[in-house]
């Protein structure tokens, strides 16, 4: 359709990256296009911490589940939704903010993602590769210490960056009938539709590994759901001052 | 620095829209363009609405208080974030899914969010504008049914979408140095920069306004924060089977 649009198309996840180092304007570059992206009533949540210790490095990487390109990328960006810039203008103003709320927690979550999505399309227009370390979140309590994170700051999660020195295919999505529906919600079609995406996903799992996983998308997504998500979560978040009501 | 980044940097919210309509492939398209973002261990948890219905735009306008764009603008979608869709992918297994947990609000709503950034960019480049929709949570509950959003599928935000009839000034963000921290948390500088900041957005405000509004960054926010936020979201999410644990 158009250059933008192929980009886009062409996204993968990339964990192995050249030694070319990637120059601080750059990152700045990137930071900044992450912050054009339209913000939740200009509130403007999201905190970028960039790691560069190759201690704290090494540690995000084992809180990460042992993803060894969290110590290993160029750069290593945390990105936070932060709701204590905004305490902050409060206190310059004397006023008493209410916090806690469910509401909150959505959008500083949400602005996080949007200004990182924007971050990563602009990352990626320059041949960058990332892949987004939503890992982190297995030890947060950890991460957040590691970060020195005050209360009603979380991490959203990490992104890699660097030059890529891996090629991987573009995993195959979900029909766009599937995803955009028309006026109401009608999943009426989804489960053959699923089923026609399954086989499809199964031999994009084939070709990638040379036949040594052999699984669909249904069958990932289930055999994930049977077991608990996470569960350190909320009392983690309710101990920083989110989602208390 | 080059055409992508240049377009991210130019964003603003667009309200008023030619009557040249968005045509239904363009549509699609731009739906590819958001799945091909990343999605938390490939869950695909967005579900988008296309809402053509006259009847159902006039009242998604008043449950976002009132914005006359969500009715006129030539594309209204909803973004959802959607976990019935792999309550189904269970069903197809015989599995019994683990419902309910904060992390999967938390990764399907960045899933929605991550698809949605992606879907405005390509909008962008195809000389669209564009504006999200929170304001959709002022009223919910009853946005779920007008949509008739089954259990464990919420909607996120909207957007308006078509060919742009008016041509704002860029908003202007906070400095990077406020948002991009260096290994650690650390906000000493913060009040200091804000406060530069500050006097930049009273001014973006006056020129924009011709000297009718006369207010700062951190005004406006503390002005927000004072009041409650959304306090029904809670209970509508948990009615819905997320947040519960």
């Amino acid at each position: 359709m158009n250059a933008v649009i192929d980009l886009l198309k062409s996204h993968r996840s990339i964990r192995q990256f050249t030694d070319q180092p990637v120059e601080q304007t750059t990152v700045e570059t990137l930071v900044e296009a992450g912050q054009a992206a339209a913000t939740s009533s200009f509130i403007q949540a999201c905190t970028v911490i960039q790691v560069s210790n190759p201690n704290t490095r090494e540690k995000l990487a084992a809180c990460a589940g042992g993803q060894p390109y969290v110590a290993a990328a160029p750069v290593f960006l945390v990105f936070c939704a932060d709701m204590k810039r905004h305490q902050l203008t409060c206190d310059m103003h004397d006023a008493q903010m209410q916090s806690g709320f469910t509401e909150q927690f959505i959008t500083a979550s949400l602005d996080t993602a949007l200004f990182s999505q924007n971050l990563v399309v602009a990352a990626e227009s320059l041949g960058l590769g990332t892949v987004y370390i939503g890992g982190l979140r297995n030890k947060i309590a950890e991460v957040a210490d590691l970060l020195q994170l005050p209360d009603m700051v979380y991490p959203v999660f990490g992104l890699c960056l660097g030059y890529p020195a891996q090629d991987p295919e573009v995993k195959p999505r979900l029909p766009v009938n599937v995803v955009l529906k028309q006026d109401v919600y009608d999943d009426e079609a989804d489960r053959g539709l699923i089923t026609d995406y399954d086989a499809h996903v199964r031999d994009y799992y084939k070709t990638r590994t040379g036949g040594t996983k052999d699984m669909s998308w249904s069958e990932q997504i289930s055999g994930m759901l049977v077991k608990e998500s996470r569960p350190h979560m909320l009392p983690f978040l309710q101990e920083r001052g989110f989602l208390l009501k």
